[in-house]
């Protein structure tokens, strides 16, 4: 029984638990009352506030305790637009944000603001000159993720700031992959967190507004912290959350290298031993913990599955395994594989042996699940056969109605039958394959043409190259 | 140590105490995840909803679990006007609910809706027939507590519910109160409430919208609990939040008798045992473990004090206990008294023996504050040496910059110098003032002329009676 998925949420840290514990029959009062148990609770509330305040390194009162990283991030996100009114209503974010910083984009476009996504590298990381090309006088507020929670790729945060400063545009920070791994450098002006990330308690984030930043809190009025976080403080896990991060950052700074070599290694052995993978994210600019590829031919939701029958729980960023059926939007901006794609992110204390029974039994699951679904078994060649028999000099596959993998497979079959220079059209109406067969294209080395709409789904066009 | 703030936040129930626990290693994964842990977490939430349901009274699909009751309130209130944005933008609540109801109402004001707040009673009680009148055509939404939180007063929401079915209105009702004491009868819309406040955990709120009734939730979106609720689900609380309420509901079904005896005990021997005090709220229809009461010529933050010295943990809605000095919005609603305000909410299981001492401790507390404050000693009667001496015929006092109870009791000290018809002012800048001087006229049966703007502060004007 192998817990791979710490990105989602780690396992309550023993820390975490002893403080709920103990904090249980100390603090469930109203921090706001005057009597003894209001001040007790309050007590307790203060010290909490300090020492995550200490850990992240900002005075303990630039940080307010909300009731998630979401909700730190939503609330965060529209005070800073909401302060910044008068200077614009533009809001700049990477395209490789997570999904609760992107929705609240979008909502403030529906609200009558604007914003740009700025593109990525193949390796997930942002150049800070995108950055600066983006800016426009009326950008109210930029938003850079520390690292990235689907590829761990480290973003350049503190470049990122400096160039923000220079237009006097604050920067919002999604620190919730990193912050157990030590604070974020460089002059930023919001900071969200989420506490079951680092092992602490759910249903506990945190939100840092620098002095200085312009700050206008959304929503009702409500007294409780500072104003920016409504709602019945949430003691006993604000606790947990705060006496956890502080001893979960002490493992890790310990930790850290050997869960680098951890998936140093994931990376290095994956790519050989498996057949059509492609190891995703900054080899060096990362988060020591996370690991991320993406196998051809295979769908991550079978992968997943059968992972988690030989005691493996990963997560994948592949569109069959979410409810709305498109890719992570994650990999479609880094422009590589989504299909087969698995996410394995390191809980503190994984032992090696587990890392060395993962790649014991994933080639095994790999090439079970493409068996099962008929994936080409070889790397196609120019074989023989296809010069002997006569080919139609082009080819037309229908995979109208499959989903992924099965457009990308297909594809695969049918390459080696036409000659050099000859072009498969592909037709599909899967979301995936938009992504997917493109990237086909760039690991096979076969040259793709394009997409146009079709009369049913999308026609997508490969010239055979070799 | 007596708590006798249970409508503030109960203690943790020893229920909730143990799911939290049993839970805590069961389910911190992501139920929306498809391994073991995340299936094990999903079933754990969909058990809790079920109960929690069970005892709400609806379909466990019509209830999401929020992160607290003031974002129930919030996002149900919210959520319900958008729904019904076609319909209209007006609002309709009672003056007395839960400042997360009016704050939001405020927001929905500022962002181009409206709302009419519908007067109460003296007891604290909406009349159905004043709803019906507030009704305008383009009312989407009305919002009535079940009880209130202030004075205990129980409100007529099946009667309510039944005035703006006819008008074809949905009607929101905040149950933080009475949830405890049972489910809330008639045909409301949504309903929301919070799990501390039952004796579960923090950090947890229900938010609950029938079937039928429009709802577009507010706020970025998010896929987790239908939408409704966003952030990482903060399961052990969920689970612990369930599982208390149905015990602790057993309980309450056979603690409310006794408690109701309890509350109408205090309510029988303050009046007697207080000079110059007055129980609010309605006698019979009220919660089973709140009265209120204020007394004249104290403030309500000293007696609080003096009150946490000999063991008892209350609540005030005076002015001089809040930070914005301004009293209770609930006893303004009401027209009654608010210096010197108590509210004494029993906990299930409060023994009858903490009551009695409560009654042997308090009167020796309030008259220990008057007699600091220098407040007149018995009511005052027209003595026979207003017609020996010379007086003025009308008299000005001047109570600027001076804090609740301070303008009362210059009031109460001089009205017997005046002869009958004659008149004083009391030059005031207290927010409280407005309140108390026309209150302590009622109570002392002499007049209150009015109030007019003075060069400084406000002139509250009282005519002697006798």
């Amino acid at each position: 029984m192998s817990y791979f998925d710490a990105a989602s949420s780690a396992p309550l840290h023993p820390v975490a638990r002893q403080a709920l514990l103990a904090s249980l029959d100390e603090g469930w009062a109203d921090p706001s009352r005057l009597y003894r148990e209001g001040r007790r609770a309050r007590m307790l509330l203060d010290a909490a506030r300090e020492a995550a305040a200490g850990e992240v390194g900002c005075r303990p009162d630039e940080l307010v305790f909300t009731s998630s990283g979401t909700r730190a991030v939503h609330s965060g996100l529209a005070g800073a637009l909401a302060g910044r009114r008068r200077a614009g209503r533009h809001l700049l974010v990477s395209a490789v944000e997570h999904s609760s910083v992107l929705h609240a984009a979008e909502v403030h476009e529906r609200d009558g603001g604007s914003f740009t996504e700025v593109g990525v590298e193949r390796s997930g990381a942002v150049r800070p000159a995108a950055y600066r090309e983006a800016l426009r006088p009326d950008t109210a507020l930029a938003a850079l993720q520390s690292a990235n929670h689907e590829v761990g790729t480290e973003q350049p945060v503190a470049e990122v700031a400096e160039v923000c400063a220079e237009a006097g545009v604050p920067l919002f920070v999604d620190a919730a992959q990193s912050l157990l791994f030590g604070p974020v450098p460089g002059s930023w002006s919001l900071l969200a967190a989420s506490a079951h990330k680092w092992g602490g308690p759910a249903g506990v984030g945190l939100l840092v507004v620098r002095k200085g930043t312009r700050f206008a809190p959304p929503g009702p009025a409500d007294e409780r912290e500072s104003g920016r976080a409504a709602g019945f403080e949430n003691l006993p896990a604000i606790v947990a959350a705060a006496a956890s991060l502080r001893a979960a950052r002490a493992e890790a700074r310990a930790e850290a290298e050997r869960l680098r070599g951890l998936t140093a290694r994931i990376r290095e052995r994956v790519a050989a031993l498996v057949e059509d993978c492609e190891v995703v994210g900054d080899p060096a600019h990362r988060l020591p913990h996370l690991v991320t590829f993406s196998c051809l031919y295979v769908d991550g939701e079978t992968v997943l599955h059968a992972l988690d029958r030989e005691g493996f729980s990963v997560s994948s960023g592949s569109s069959c395994t979410s409810s709305t059926l498109t890719p992570s939007h994650v990999l479609r901006a880094m422009g590589v594989l989504s299909e087969g794609n698995v996410r394995v992110s390191l809980p503190l204390h994984t032992p090696q042996e587990e890392v060395e029974r993962f790649l014991r039994v994933l080639p095994g699951v790999v090439s079970g699940v493409r068996e099962r679904l008929g994936a080409p078994a070889t790397p196609v060649t120019a074989s023989a056969g296809t010069a002997a028999t006569p080919q139609p000099a082009d080819l037309v596959v229908d995979a109208v109605g499959r989903r992924c993998p099965i457009p990308v497979i297909e594809l695969a079959k049918v390459i080696g039958e036409v000659p050099v220079g000859a072009t498969i059209t592909v037709l599909a109406d899967d979301e995936a394959a938009r992504l997917d067969i493109p990237a086909w294209c760039e690991m096979r080395d076969q040259e793709y043409v394009g997409e146009k709409p079709a009369e049913r789904g999308t026609a997508y066009r490969v010239r055979r190259r070799g």
